[in-house]
């Protein structure tokens, strides 16, 4: 029988939609067919929500991903407290439960237990404390298992995908950080990814402008002309296939970026709005640059409709679809090169055509 | 029989596409039963685009709309020197010839002798001379036939309107741009337009964020409760229905613009990236708050398309259609309110149910 990748599940912030998206999506008895997943939560908390959303989807409770049975929902308890649910309340208790869930997949990732990680939202002023002081899962996840590598924010649907150079950054601040070095680090980032997670031989990565009408010949601001071409062109003579800096308006609205791998936006909005306004339910947040293959939904704990059952799973189930494939593309990748061919050359001061067959590299 | 609407149309940047989607709008006889299209341009250049895009429209030249005939496509001359045609390049030639045909259409405009104004696309590099040094028609209108009036940029598609708090700013400088005042000039002004020139009785206006989630309650920038919030809110009191400020990639995913009858974004692509997102070929840009009536298509002078027959027409002709939807508002509201009644009310401090029908207003 086929390995069945196992995807390690962060319940999230347990006053939110978390719990409601998770047994939807493994409601459907196919998706465990396609994973062996451990949900890290808290039994009771999983309980509360299935009763409140009447669902019928059952959880086997395990000591850990070590003893995860196949074609079951497994669920590791995280959470040694007892943890009260407010539907749509932002507590430090559901903060707490969500961090613990956190820590408990991170370890267990370390220890080789699980392949991927899928984070449930978490509300990110709940979920500060002394141990936890990041903007989000994704600083969190770079710092405890980047193993010093840089992460990039890729958001993605069927028709695109988005990686952004700035991300939870006010307005104010966005043309101050940009630099032609981040941007040459993301384009990087981006271009690699593109090759090993998503398997595309040649990249065609897409760069936005910052400013409307991509500044207008400078009329309009002058960040495209010092800071963004430079990158661009820098990047192109390293061989990558990038192009820009296009007006990001005509640029989602012609649909130019059909003809692209990625697009690289500068700030959050700018890659956010026409990501969504294409397909909001299918949005899944990836996590690029690192080791670790992590992926999440693109929306949010949901708490004005928190318990309600009305929560579309769709994200979810897109975010667990991503991390698989993207799983497969890496160890296809890895077993591609596991045995390559010695490189043949010719040598470059030698006219003839013979091949330097005994030549070392 | 009816009355035509007298719709002047500015050549634009004659190096563009201006002709050719001119021309196209006008190839179908229908248009002509709806209005009396004036364009001020010049007839050797018209013919060279004829030529060029292989176009049947044929057009009768004028003095002045004054003349103007119905059911023609009538042209009024407005430039004195030859003028040289070359496609795709940006020439001071062709901005003068441009801003000749503009002056003209202003000076008719002031005579009485057209209802609304369309303009074909300009270059704004090629139009600036010590005559003209506004970043745009809608700066230029403003200053020549507003009355001392503001203007506010509306673009709009069937489905939805966009109105601009800043719009041709580097993203650099928006934060300091905003003010509490400027918004609620803006929000005044849209409401203003909403009910005159789109007869909405109470509408409904969305306020967009500035910052990505809308700030997260102040973790990412804080222009939303120091700036936005109190400007809605002081809005509201005045009997405004304003809401939000709402975060601008879910509030476009998740279709809630559908819900209101225009929104307010605060910068350039904030707006115009889901607008051309949700249709490219319709969008419409309408100078709001000002006593003329001044639409134009939503795209530029597509300098790497023109002479080639390729554009698309349907945002002119859009453009041409939502001018005089928006001059038969005006006029209905005038119609409407030409006699009104007397207003009845009840003396307040008087208890009994009894109409004052004698008091004075």
């Amino acid at each position: 029988m086929a390995y069945k990748i196992k995807v390690g599940i962060t319940q999230g912030d347990v006053n939110g939609i978390g719990y409601e998206v998770i047994l939807k999506t493994f409601a459907d008895p196919a998706m465990l067919e396609l994973c062996t997943p451990i949900i890290y939560g808290s039994p009771k908390v999983a309980t509360y929500h299935r009763k409140a959303i009447d669902s019928q989807t059952n959880f086997s409770l395990i000591e850990s991903a070590a003893n995860a049975q196949q074609d079951r929902l497994n669920l590791v308890n995280c959470n040694a407290d007892e943890v009260k649910v407010e539907f749509g309340v932002c507590s430090a208790e559901s903060g707490q439960a969500a961090f613990e869930a956190l820590q408990k997949a991170v370890e267990e990732y370390r220890a080789g237990l699980i392949d991927v990680l899928v984070t449930a939202p978490i509300n990110k002023k709940a979920i500060q404390s002394d141990a936890f002081h990041f903007p989000g899962h994704t600083e969190y996840i770079e710092s405890e298992l980047g193993n010093g590598q840089k992460a990039l924010m890729i958001l993605m649907n069927e028709s695109l995908r988005v990686a952004l150079v700035t991300v939870h950054e006010p307005i104010s601040r966005v043309s101050r950080l940009l630099t032609k070095e981040l941007i040459e680090e993301k384009i990087t980032i981006l271009n690699d990814s593109l090759k090993r997670d998503f398997r595309i031989e040649i990249p065609r990565i897409a760069v936005l402008a910052l400013n409307p009408h991509a500044s207008d010949n400078g009329l309009i601001g002058n960040e495209e002309e010092t800071v963004i071409t430079p990158a661009i062109q820098e990047m192109a003579e390293r061989g990558v296939k990038c192009f820009g800096p296009f007006s990001s308006d005509g640029f989602f609205g012609s649909s130019d970026y059909k003809k692209f791998d990625a697009v690289l936006a500068m700030y959050h909005d700018q890659g956010l709005i026409p990501l969504k306004t294409i397909a909001m339910d299918e949005g899944v947040n990836y996590t690029a640059g690192l080791p670790v293959i992590r992926t999440s939904p693109d929306h949010g704990t949901a708490y004005d409709i928190a318990g309600k059952g009305i929560a579309s799973e769709e994200s979810f189930r897109q975010a667990i679809y991503t991390a698989i494939d993207i799983y497969r593309c890496r160890r296809n990748e890895e077993y591609i090169h596991r045995n390559p061919l010695r490189k043949l050359f010719y040598d470059r001061r030698d006219d003839s055509d013979k091949l330097k067959l005994d030549s070392a590299e």
